[in-house]
């Protein structure tokens, strides 16, 4: 490029520089971004905590586009957007696949070593960026779904969806990831209420990773109280993050709203608005995301026959560390502020995406293992270090 | 052999087989082993369910050994072995190994990420089988350690020796390996009361893998209650199996007496009473203990640059882990019961020694982890993938 793109960035949406390699970035603290910050830029890239109207982009004439490394846009005047013709993107399901290696950590991690999954029938309420990804990594696996997501259902036939009362009755593990809704009829909040929690199968798992509201957190409490046959694992609470501790010591694994929180998931996010660019203007494509991530801690394993899934799932990412760091929280003298600290330093975390496993043999074992998302070595390849 | 040596054996010893390949081995039920299952035996292997008598040896007239692949040996007559001048041999720090693996594993976890180890002292009571090897192991990854073992500075003098008091008052980290003594001038019950305690350095991490009551546990849970700094790992506890609920919560991290619990341990009980067997009756010695141990469900992992030696050594054993199930169990109707079950039931665990680390370059963390038993493929062999 002869005259580079100038990019005006929040300074700090990660891994600008490898993402926007030949760009001229400039980066601009987010919280305080002025008119005149953003007077120059052909592309403007934003955290939520900039307010992108008519006030911040006035004097912005060259303006190409707009970039939200988020999945929300609520901090985007979209109207004003609109009007003036400027493309915006956000990065939805940016850090899907995280969700998801968490939902299957947690899985592996409640049920009894070595357990056939695939004998299970998973249930998975909501099934968009997150919940999708869930159904195929598990279909892949050959592990029996069955998916709710009425608004899908109404857009998409009802084949292959599931009433809710008839998931939570059949479904040995309940998976929510539906985002929060209070209006119209396919309102989320207080979804599973007593009733609907009632309806779960003797010695049940529930995993909520979507939004605390969408289960009566008090409901699940006293259910909890006369069926302790229950196994829940929560990552949302209602009223977060303040957490009811009598709840969370009951639960079988609680997290801070972390069950996104991978490296891989953040900068994705600002990836996916570099493809945007390319695609809106025409430019060549970035490299492959894999390439600019930085190497995972560790790269590869080689394992014997009788590692099992969760010993290679606990590899990448310990879900109990997770909930060890939560449950010590919640007697801090301010549990509210230390769970949004636990968010704001929390440890880097790669997906599964990230290892290379060496040496299964086992035909159900690498089935599962590659549906899950590990990268396998060829069998023929491995020689057994003697 | 042409007439192989006939081994009678407590039906439980593990890895019989082999461990004794080429003998004729004769499995028995241990705690109803009778005269008549040992009459013609040569060896005769116990654990510590079987009292090894008069009663139960007067018919054997060929034993030419006993052995108890247990670190004690009550359950001996010692007095009626050595008059009918028969050798006996117990297996003494056969998993000496494993709790240093947990006490290493404590400490990077207790400790902030990639906190120089270096630069902290570390003071170690009672420096036999486990201490001692402890001690090794932190002396070769250039760690600062003080040993407090008045027994052994009375038999060897003074040199290299630490007063307990000024162990307490120096040292980062503390740890116990000291056995239970009542009477004698050594004797290690109560040994850190109230004052003892409060000698400990702001923030210092004290860590009871030896037995229970050589801390006093109330007082220990009166000291923490005033003094927030100290971070509390404990194996063994006063009254074990009953646990003090309200120390339990204080202490950082939590298990029942398994520190020590690893395969290679439990087998190394076998192998030791092995290698007695070829140096008494000056016969081929078993191959290395090495290579007649299972393969670990992981055998190597490559890791890159960003790999704290904490990720290394949790690829192998995850105290977090034993301290979640630790911590379930508290709140079980029958706590003490619990205990028991959780020491029985005991997932398998291998030791440090099982893993290879490939892609290790830092000549710091090369150190480290070779010193801790890890086995370190040469840096040049190192080829990154891609
Ligand atoms: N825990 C975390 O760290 C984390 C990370 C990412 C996303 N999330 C949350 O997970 C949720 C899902 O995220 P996503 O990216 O998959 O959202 P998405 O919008 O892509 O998918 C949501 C799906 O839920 C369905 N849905 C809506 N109402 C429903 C109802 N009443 N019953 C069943 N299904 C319904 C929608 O049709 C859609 O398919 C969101 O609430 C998001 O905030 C949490
Ligand atoms: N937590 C576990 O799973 C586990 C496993 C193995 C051993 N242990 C316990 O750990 C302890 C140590 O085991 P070991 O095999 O190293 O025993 P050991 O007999 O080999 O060593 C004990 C050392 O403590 C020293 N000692 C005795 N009295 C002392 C005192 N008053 N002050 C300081 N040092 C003193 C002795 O001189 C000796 O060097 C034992 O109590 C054993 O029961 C626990």
């Amino acid at each position: 490029m002869n005259n580079p793109l100038k990019i005006v960035a929040d300074e700090n949406m990660p891994a600008l520089d490898t993402m926007f390699n030949g760009f001229s970035v400039t980066r601009v603290a987010g919280r305080t971004m002025s008119a005149k910050d953003v007077e120059t830029a052909d592309v403007l890239l934003v955290r939520s905590v900039t307010q992108v109207n008519e006030a911040l982009l006035s004097r912005a004439k060259h303006l190409k586009m707009v970039g939200t490394a988020t999945i929300g846009m609520d901090h985007l005047d979209q109207a004003y957007l609109l009007d003036r013709g400027i493309p915006f993107f956000n990065a939805p399901g940016c850090n899907a696949e995280a969700v998801v290696d968490y939902v299957l950590a947690a899985i592996h991690n409640l049920l009894p070593e070595d357990f056939p999954l695939r004998g299970l029938t998973v249930g998975i309420i909501g099934a968009g960026n997150v919940g999708g990804r869930l159904q195929k990594r598990l279909s892949l696996a050959g592990v029996n779904t069955l998916v709710c997501d009425p608004p899908r259902a109404l857009a998409e036939g009802e084949e292959g969806f599931t009433r809710l009362d008839t998931l939570l009755s059949k479904s040995d593990v309940v998976c929510l990831h539906t985002p929060l809704t209070t209006v119209g009829s396919f309102a989320t909040y207080h979804m599973l209420g007593e009733a609907e929690l009632r309806l779960l199968k003797p010695g049940a798992v529930l995993i909520n990773a979507g939004r605390g509201p969408v289960v009566d957190n008090q409901a699940l409490s006293r259910v909890m109280d006369q069926r302790n046959d229950l196994i829940v694992a929560l990552d949302v609470w209602e009223h977060e993050p303040s957490v009811d501790k009598d709840l969370a010591d009951k639960v079988a694994l609680g997290s801070p709203h972390i069950a996104g929180y991978s490296l891989d998931g953040k900068l994705r996010g600002t990836y996916m608005l570099r493809e945007r660019l390319s695609e809106l203007l025409g430019i060549a494509a970035p490299p492959p995301l894999r390439e600019l991530l930085p190497l995972a801690p560790i790269s590869s394993v080689t394992v014997t026959e009788s590692a099992s899934v969760l010993d290679v799932i606990s590899v990448v990412y310990s879900v109990v560390s997770d909930d060890r760091r939560f449950r010590r929280s919640l007697s801090a003298v301010n549990q509210a502020a230390s769970f949004d600290l636990l968010r704001k330093n929390y440890p880097v975390r790669r997906e599964f995406s990230t290892l290379t496993v060496n040496g299964v043999v086992d035909p159900y074992k690498r089935q599962l293992l590659s549906a899950f998302g590990f990268n396998l070595s060829p069998v023929s390849t491995y020689v057994p270090s003697e």
